[in-house]
This record gives structure tokens, sequence and C-alpha cells, in this order.
């Protein structure tokens, strides 16, 4: 069944060829990379959270609905190590949605884009018999620091992630913190790939295998598994399965020729060719299939 | 019933006297426009087409749907006057949509882009069990013209459409073209307020007397009436109703002190005070009332 990524490839098979000089990075990556006039490179991205798919309206506030549509696109800043500047945002509104509940919505998403001091500066509202849908575009600024696409990783780099994995689904979906400062850090440092954790690693590690042409080996003890995935009462699927494809954890995964194991858990390296494994304990290889989540069309 | 502008105007509130060094137009004009490295200005904004309310899936093509979005964003673009410079954009995708269908709404958009030289550089997709959403957001550059907002209308300007109004629900609403270049023109030349005529001239020009501080009287006899209004059935409405009201003209509305004539239609005179009216043949004086769209939450 032709999903959500086979629209992508196709969409950055219509740019083949065509990233020139405005455009530096086009569809494909996190966020797309702009040069403007002067110095600072003009990052962008898009992204939407939807009613039953991404929130629950009749479970979640209006303010952490609102919340959690900036801090996913401010952990696409983080994943492109860019600062972010400043944000627009669409609300198409159940009819009969209060003006009270339209202002939830805005003060959650300008609550958490002023925590990185990135306002709202405009927008469009629209009432509809649809359901909840809210869009959020970021703007961010390279400010000295070259964005970090998830095409450089090399055989060889260590593989990193920034927090323990998995259960996101028991609210911290809702409630993450962007990893703006600690994506500049690093990239300071020097990584050569980064991505940010919310398809689930088994799915975003592979986009950055697929787009730097390398494969990579995970080793299953070094994936750190966050303390929600023993509250998940699911006796079919592993811990270490649900670390691997849950998604949501908005977590950086991230590679580089050195050591930055202070500022995340090394869990494998990239190799040569294109698979990607996945190695037990026991030293058993086995693939790591994508098992995080994918829209199908 | 609070509404739309309603909520937009709380919105101008919260930033009443923030904008400052980076946001130089905050929100409440087309689109918000910020200082970015270098000479050029940075002028952004997003608009939304949801079905049911701007289009119907059952009855136009994803390719024009597609096209209409991006068409919204630049027409949004000629408001300001700004160079279109690159776009991002999202599509909320019923479950069951092909690939197909996916792949039109793209190139409505690219297709109506790049006639703009202003390409589709990033994205979100999803799916899900609601209706179709399309939103667009658009990157602008100022490329050697200050961008004009609605707030600087004078009295004495005089007040010019650059089309005849009104019936674009026959279909114009779908198919119209963004007045880009024309918008620069004028705006070379000198204008003092512009706005494009989504909301209806009765609503739009309103936004520009509200932000510009004046009122305005125009004339019936002059305002230019569309040939799709004749093809309306309509017993209730007269054809000037129509073209004061109907929206989704898409044309600009423009103030000057100049006589741009051969660039537009005069069809009145900015006033000082606050009020809106309409000079009929007999020389009766009727309040503008806000007759345009306006969604109601």
């Amino acid at each position: 069944m032709p999903g959500e990524f086979d629209f992508i490839r196709w969409i950055m098979s219509q740019w083949r060829g065509r990233a020139g000089e405005r455009v530096i990075v086009p569809p494909g990556d996190d966020l797309a990379v702009l040069k403007w006039s002067g110095d600072d490179l003009l990052i962008v991205g898009v992204d939407q959270v939807l009613d039953g798919v991404h929130f629950d309206s009749a479970v979640h506030s209006p303010r952490d609905i609102g919340r959690k549509v900036m801090n996913r696109n401010l952990s696409d800043c983080a994943a492109m190590a860019c600062l972010p500047a400043a944000a627009v945002a669409t609300a198409a509104l159940p009819k009969g949605a209060s003006l009270d509940y339209a202002k939830e919505l805005y003060l959650g998403m300008s609550d958490a884009g002023n925590a990185f001091d990135c306002p709202v500066v405009g927008g469009d509202t629209a009432s509809w018999d649809g359901k909840l849908v809210l869009t959020l575009t970021i703007l961010g600024r390279s400010a000295g620091i070259q964005p970090v696409t998830r095409a450089g990783a090399k055989a060889g780099d260590a593989i990193f992630v920034t927090g323990p994995l998995g259960g996101s689904i028991l609210g911290r979906h809702m409630t993450f913190t962007p990893r703006v400062a600690l994506a500049r850090e690093i990239a300071t440092i020097g990584i050569s790939a980064m991505i940010d954790l919310s398809d689930g690693l088994s799915r975003d590690l592979r986009h950055i295998c697929e787009q730097s042409g390398v494969g990579a080996i995970i080793e299953a003890s070094r994936i750190p598994i966050h303390a929600d995935v023993s509250r998940l009462a699911t006796t079919s699927t592993t811990p270490l399965e649900h670390a691997l494809h849950d998604g949501e954890d908005y977590e950086l995964c991230f590679t580089s020729a050195l050591d930055h194991s202070t500022r995340g858990t090394p869990i494998g390296t990239i190799t040569a060719g294109d698979k990607l494994l996945v190695k037990h304990a026991d030293n058993r290889l086995e693939e790591l299939k994508p098992g995080g989540f994918e829209h199908s069309l």
C-alpha cells in the first residue's frame, strides 16, 4: 500500500537536480534550507497536528495541543541545529468551538514558542464542520552554525540518541521539551547527520541511512529504554521493540566521528552498505525493520 | 456571536507594543514582515483551504485545489507588493486518498507557484478520518520595494480596485490569477495601503480603514461589477450587493494620493473619521455594512 514515505520519495524525485543557489536543502530533510540575503540561511518547515491522530481533543487541553504543534516544529529546528526565529500557524476549528478555546490554542503555541524566542507572527483561522487541525510553520536561522542534514553520516561514525525511548503515548508526546540548545551545542563540536525521533528510531535512523547512503548496526543492550515502557501493559511487544518503534520521543538521533558520550548515549555504528541491523546480547544479528508510524494514504 | 475577526483583534491586542526590530509588521495584515539578515525583508504568511468551505472535493479536481491554495497565498504576497520566493505546505488527506490524488494536489501547488518562481520547498502529509485540508505558507522578499500594509491610507487618497467584482462562486474563486506583477508596479509608483479582496470589498476596505484610522466613501456607480453577477439568478440580492459582499475576487484594493486610473478603477475616496459610506446615483449616502464572509467560531 502506498504511504506517506512513497509520496515524500516521489516529491524528492521531482526535485532531483533542481536544488541550487536559492534552495540549498530541498524537500526530504527535517526542514528546507534557503539562501536569503545576508549571511544567515533561512531554514523553514511545517508540521500539522490532527484530532484523533496526533492528539485527542476529548482528552487534551487546547493549551497542550497548541504547545505540541509548536514543540514538534521546534524539534525539527533542533534536528537541523538551527535557531528558531518565528512561526505562523493555522487553525481549522470545529463549528461551535468558542473564542476562549481558540485563544487557548494560540496561547499554547505562543507559550511554547516564547520559551525559545520564537513568536507566532501570523496565521489564519477558519471554522468548518470537521475536526480540529492545527498547522505551524517555523522559520529558523543558521546563526553561525551550518544546518545539519540527514545526509552526512559516514561509515565508522558512532550513532547517538539524546534520551530514553519508548512509551511516549502515556503522555510525553504532548509534554516533551525540544532539544534546541543541545542540538546547537553538539553541532558546534561536530556531527555528521541528525534527525529528531518522531516516527520511531527504526524509521528515523533509516532516513539517515538512506539519505547518507550508508548502513548501521545498533546494539540492543545499549538502546536506552524509557521508564514509561514498563508501564505499558503489553504482552506481545518487548520493551526493546517499544524503544525501537513507538515514535514521538522527540529526542535527537545523530552521528559523529567524535566522542559525544557525555551528550548522548552511543547505540551503534554507521557501516558501509545499506543494511540496518540490530545486534542482540548473544551477538545474533537481526534486520532492523521499520516498525514506526507511517501515514498510509 | 464571536467570530474570526474578534479572534484576530484579540491576537493583535496581544502584540500591541511588541513589534520591534525583528517583527516589523505583526499579526493583523495580509502577511507579517520580519527583518532578516541582509537588506531583504522576509514577508511570511499562511492560508488554508478546507473541503466544504473553500472548495468541494466532489466537484473540484485535486490539481485545481492545489492551485487555489498557492494562488491565495500569492494574492497575499500581491497585497503586500512583495516578491514570492518559496512555499511550504501541508496536506491532511482523507484515509483512502490515493497516491495519485496526493501527487495532483502537489502538482497544482507547484504549477501555480512555478509561474511566479515560487517553488514548494517542504511540507508535511498525514492521513486521517477527516476531510481534506491543505495549508500553504508563503515566503516573500521585499526585493527593493517597501512592503505595503493596510495601515497607510490617508484622508483624500483615492480608492482603487484592479478588476470587476462579484460572482466568483461561479468558478473564478478557483481559477483567478494573483496580481503580483501589478502590485509591484503600482507600489513602485506610490500607494498608501493595499489589501487583496478575499472577504469581499465591504469587509476588506473596512480592514484598511480600521488599520489606517480613516473612513471612506465609495460611489455605487463606479464599482466594477463582474459579468458573472448577471449569471447569478438571485432575486433578493442586487448586482451591487454581489460586487460589495461576495468575496474571493482576489483583485487588489489600494489607496493612493496619485492617479492610478490606468492601473485600477477609482471607486471612491478615503475620508477623515471612521465611517464607511456608499454614495448612490441619487446622492443618497448609505452606511457600508460588512456583508462579506466571516468564519464564525
